[in-house]
């Protein structure tokens, strides 16, 4: 059962290249789903901003996605996600909205077995409380440790995923982890997906990564299917990248993030203010 | 530490495109490193051959690419992991050999809380019982129930990862792995994290999916780590994807599967039997 909805494409936004790794998810999962993703790279990053401006900016990119005809909103950015803004745009629209918060948080719940998770994410969204608050909502008896690894996003933004500088940043934010006991870890930042490598090495192999990215891409398909709003067509989908800066060096990341079709993107520039 | 060794590519092969499901894994954790992927095509499927055809396929690839100068030998073919080709070939190379079928068992025995595990592959993995005996020698008290698949490669391959036939044919096949209480499953087939989003959503949110793709991947970083065997460069590895048949379908499949880069493929024919 399809609805004409089902045609419409999926919204998803994040501050700049990170949500590529959902976006990435999503498109393997749902190959045949058209998506405008929007990175705004003109006002990223969001971390240093105060919660009300991330709230507007976060708020103004739905406008211009649902303006879009988006049938789906994906806030693949924690920061984003973390303030009040998903709350306020459920009020404002008529199109379901997931955030990269709850499927985290929930499958990291399912995955613990001794009741003792981590969390690792930038200090914006580890101070924001946010994963706190979804884990509550859980009502699970689960204790949640928490690190920010400030560094971990320049790691992955500059290429480097191996090295000993990075190994011995990796130790020095999960050693303390690991002296917890978590035996399940949410990677609670988009560009971690790209360092599950040495993060599972630091950890061991006992511990269970969870990557936001993957868990938002299921929980996209099952609201797509329990909606009856997937798309049926036989083709592939379209994918649409837009930029709110027109700087060449978001391309070259989002081809990390994304693979090269990432190449082709559209620049929007802000007539607001950034 | 980084030896000269570590400035060699390393060495990748499947029957056809499901393990560059496995290439692109290694290339998110190991951006830095050379990559020979090669998919015999014109040899794809292994399914209906005997153990010893695919066993002497298996040693033919393994010849090439160790002629080829790898530093490390990546089997991500589950046919070809299940025969007894890998033991042959430690004893005939002096390469490490990782195989996709150890990473995953021991991710899935990690994962599991309630010491059920389920396996999905082909009929021919699930036949060969390589799965099994990964599991026996974990020594861990751990049951495992398989459910062959036998569909969902060609699902994959048409590229219908969402259609309402797609999710009968899955709960044809994951309704008994369900009523048998597992709480974490093993995606034991190359093909199958495409298929993710449908298997979550069958299997319900609170079983953990394994990808061997992912495993794997993380099993090659910690073993170039250990081994001191990272490619210490500043530069994005080169990767060469050789196929045995000269079809334009590999090209396209294989875009879906590790994104546009793989457009550029060698063809490499065998002039050995077919």
């Amino acid at each position: 059962m399809v609805t004409e909805r089902g045609r419409r494409p999926i919204g998803m936004f994040d501050s700049g290249v990170g949500g590529l790794t959902v976006a990435r998810s999503v498109i393997d999962v749902l190959p045949h789903e058209d998506l405008i993703y929007f990175g705004d790279t003109a006002r990223c990053p969001y971390g240093p901003r105060s919660h009300d401006e991330v709230r507007d900016f976060a708020l103004d990119i739905m406008d211009l996605l649902v303006a879009e005809d988006v049938k789906l909103l994906v806030v693949a950015c924690n920061s984003a996600a973390s303030t009040t803004a998903i709350a306020e745009a459920r009020e404002r629209y008529d199109v379901p909205i997931i955030s990269v918060i709850e499927p985290g948080v929930r499958a990291a719940v399912a995955a613990t077995r001794n009741r003792r998770i981590g969390l690792l994410g930038t200090e914006r969204t580890v101070g924001s409380g946010a994963y706190d608050d979804a884990l509550g909502h859980t009502k699970a008896n689960v204790e949640m440790f928490s690190r920010a690894c400030p560094r971990f996003v320049e790691f992955v933004e500059r290429g480097d995923t191996a090295s000993a500088e990075l190994l011995e940043a990796a130790h020095e934010y999960l050693d303390p982890l690991k002296d917890r006991g978590v035996d399940t870890v949410i990677l609670g930042c988009t560009h971690y997906p790209l360092l599950a490598g040495v993060i599972q090495f630091v950890m061991g192999e006992d511990v269970v990564l969870i990557s936001s990215a993957e868990a938002t891409a299921t929980e996209v398909y099952a609201r797509l299917v329990t909606d009856g709003m997937l798309n049926d067509r036989e083709t592939l989908g379209v994918h649409r990248f837009i930029s709110s800066s027109a700087e060449a060096t978001f391309g070259e990341l989002g081809e990390r993030f994304l693979g090269p079709e990432f190449k082709a993107f559209e620049h929007r520039p802000w007539s607001v203010r950034t």
